[in-house]
């Protein structure tokens, strides 16, 4: 985010749960001069369960400290622990892909929420399967390319899809790009995926989830942001929001009001990503 | 509601789209003095579709006029509009049975507000197929009757609960009523059923949502207020709410803070039906 | 709004509550062939009350009819009932200026809203004190004025905004414009002037909410649309909502959370009255 | 709360901010066997700033360990870092007092709450300057004082409230009390006193919030829960709520309504209270 200190750093840590973890770690940083700022964990048993941790703390000249942090964290620390581990800069910005479809207000709400500095991503590229958004988009000075899919180009255009973004992107958020990505691209974009479900999930997954929550007559619609995976709409959630609505509101109207939800939600599900607050957990996440 | 006006009456009716459906009912009010103080409507569609009212009314000597305005109002409307319609005092309460397991929360939620005045209800009986809240249903000065269910008994117990309740209810609320019910009993029960489960349906119909929602990782759990129909959790949704949980929430803690959303949506459901603010429409309801 | 049908046209009366206003009313609209496709009403008490009515209504060759229904309404029901009344035709935009200063969330939201057909408004006319944001107006294709504003040039300055819009707009909306207009420009101006402040009023009413909110430590922010009345801060609510936060956020959270709400807030705020939902009842407002 | 298991404990700990906290709290913790559950912390600032920390443990045998774990922690930590702390076993119930006047809501939902488990507290005794709860309060096995206070006797009525009180309780809750407690019982009651307003403070301070609501026409209307100080509504404020409300809401149903919203903020409020959640840092609190 705009304004984070450059000495600002974050460390993230899973491993099996068991004594003594936060003191070896806190120690770890004492010793190293860095101050804990903030700290989260949570486990999911104290016996045998999982354990997962999130640090922030300052330490002057961060920069060049990162490389040697990373490796006496593995010497000393995951030698004992077994566990994952991830430290960064907070001022480092994560490199984000989008795509789009037809619908605007997702991809709008995240170029602007870049632009203002609420967000700590670059967005490197736009994608689109259509070329209606590409005025929008080059007015952030953004690149927009546009990639046709049919079924019969499908693997084709996941090819170039691929190529775009090979290397130069740390995420890849659908910002209600209408098309199913398959298994092969997800294992092949080698970034985590987020994309945005327009209903509370599992309500409604699947297609026309506002049509479907018309004719159940529910009084709440929502919106999902979850890691993408191979299973459509069965990724881990990383945040839900839902607004109320009434008999009178047509399919039109849920879409215009469901829209509103939409935006925010991917826009939290994103800022939190990319503070390191999402850790995922089988078919779940803990969210710090 | 306690204090509501002895002259203050409603009238709900609905029937097959047309012009001047308002005009002809307000007219005949106007004529039998009888001043409007609110009135609401709703058409699924202008040509075709069906057109429901609500109309709150003043009338001086409102409950001698009644059985006048019914039938001048079947004479006069009803045959030019082919309507279903229904009059009522609003200070007439409703006649309520509530059937209850283990869980108390909703019980005593309604029980205490029947009795502050707060819900236009008169609770004449409540049946469980528990023994244990017979004490906590004594002190309301409410009748308690434990019938129990097993899967051989259940044909007998249902005989059983339709003939304490015969004539003297006008709704039936389950409230946490951990038994199904039988389509022969809602049949011959001749009353509403209101249900209240405790997920946002669709999503976790059926047993054990809490479980469920925990497995999947939502971030939103929700009760819902629904007409008990044949097909289990498939019947007019009412009225829905939701409250935020994180990963840190147990089964049990999300049954707790489920709890509260239970009883709430369900006393707005009960409030709303009493008031007949809520119409049915096919799988739908309309609240006004 | 965009596809809104060329016959629907609103009906908005307020006068003195007294029998048969409702029937008055429907008959005058049928006897001309308008079928009511909503209709809200609201009285502040049964007897010498104030009572208001919004009507929503079809009739074929509504843009003709409209001179004739008024005249006719005119002479018929006003001359009975005394009352304060507009027709108007859905179908035409509300025409809107825009104030703003440098926080371009609340005006970039409304410019988007109106683009996507959103909201049934046409934007004639953005007015700065900064010249920071002409660009990104100039994207929208809405022109752009920038009036500098300092305490000794503000009534000039208030002059040239009144030349501006004299004539041009139905609304003046204050999306983040953090200059106090005077008494006589809302005097002179002539039509409804409506402000977002960002705190729940009538908490933090003022200057620096988010900083008086950070040091009470209250638990939920927010923010309210208005209109603008002379004594700052005071006119009748029309929208309000807030957002939890929690000790953690910084008084620049607080600012970018409650941007989220500012602009909702807003936009709702604009739809409603462009829909002619929000009347005023002295200090407060009915919103149907 | 039921159900917690016997070698849980909790450590909170304040003290000026400074380098190496954590690891200091976390090595003690991990040298005496003590398992990190979860753990919380805040600062106000890094340089100069106040630290706080929250941290829940499991230790085999906690009970006997206490009061070495005290007198140890005392001796290696607090000399080095001047730290305020307390130990507590979080199977240890929090004793409460709660004063009350006519109102019921409030107090009969501590009371089912506390009789299920659900809250970790022990009712010792009610207090009310009306005997109308006197048969309410009875049901639930609670000791009921009724001590009426008038201008003249409420010097001569707080004596008697703090001699029933004395020794007795560890917390005391003011469940809709309508009496102001005078600064004098507020520094001799020596525990904390919480209380709820029903407005969302600072809005609405003082006596008749929701006729004052009513008459600036808010869309939204609150409650508080706060510690009481001398200065009326002006303590640190603990968790706050509202709800969604429309012009057609006379100030009784703005009552009934906020009522809801008083019980659900106090019950939390006392929840987090007695979890050792809330952490007062000058005029406002630290809730984690």
């Amino acid at each position: 985010m705009t304004g984070t200190a450059p000495d600002v750093g974050r460390l993230v840590v899973s491993c099996t749960d068991r004594p003594g973890i936060v003191a070896c770690v806190s120690s770890f940083l004492y010793r190293r001069g860095a101050n804990i700022v903030q700290s989260d964990q949570y486990s999911t048993g104290p016996v045998g369960g999982r354990f997962f941790l999130r640090v922030v703390f300052r330490l002057p000249g961060l920069d060049k400290e990162l490389p040697r942090l990373e490796r006496e964290f593995r010497e000393e620390v995951t030698v004992r622990l077994g566990a994952d581990f991830r430290f960064r800069a907070a001022s480092a910005p994560t490199r984000v892909a989008l795509f789009v479809s037809r619908y605007d207000h997702c991809l709008l709400d995240l170029l602007w929420r870049a632009r203002r500095g609420e967000l700590p991503i670059e967005v490197c590229q736009v994608v689109s399967n259509h070329p209606d958004l590409a005025g929008e988009v080059a007015a952030f000075g953004v690149p927009f390319e546009h990639v046709p899919v049919t079924r019969a180009t499908k693997p084709e255009a996941e090819r170039r899809q691929l190529d775009l973004l090979r290397g130069r992107v740390d995420l890849l958020v659908l910002a209600r790009y209408m098309q199913v990505l398959s298994g092969g691209f997800l294992d092949r974009i080698g970034v985590p995926v987020i994309n945005i479900h327009h209903s509370f999930l599992p309500a409604f997954a699947g297609a026309g989830p506002y049509e479907r929550a018309k004719e159940r007559g529910v009084k709440l619609i929502g919106a999902s942001a979850h890691y993408a995976t191979e299973e459509l709409d069965e990724g881990p959630i990383i945040e839900q929001d839902v607004v109320r609505v009434s008999h009178r509101a047509s399919v039109r109207e849920l879409t215009r009001r469901g829209a509103d939800i939409e935006r925010t939600v991917l826009a939290r599900a994103v800022a939190w990503h990319c503070e390191d607050r999402v850790l995922v957990n089988g078919r779940t996440t803990i969210v710090f």
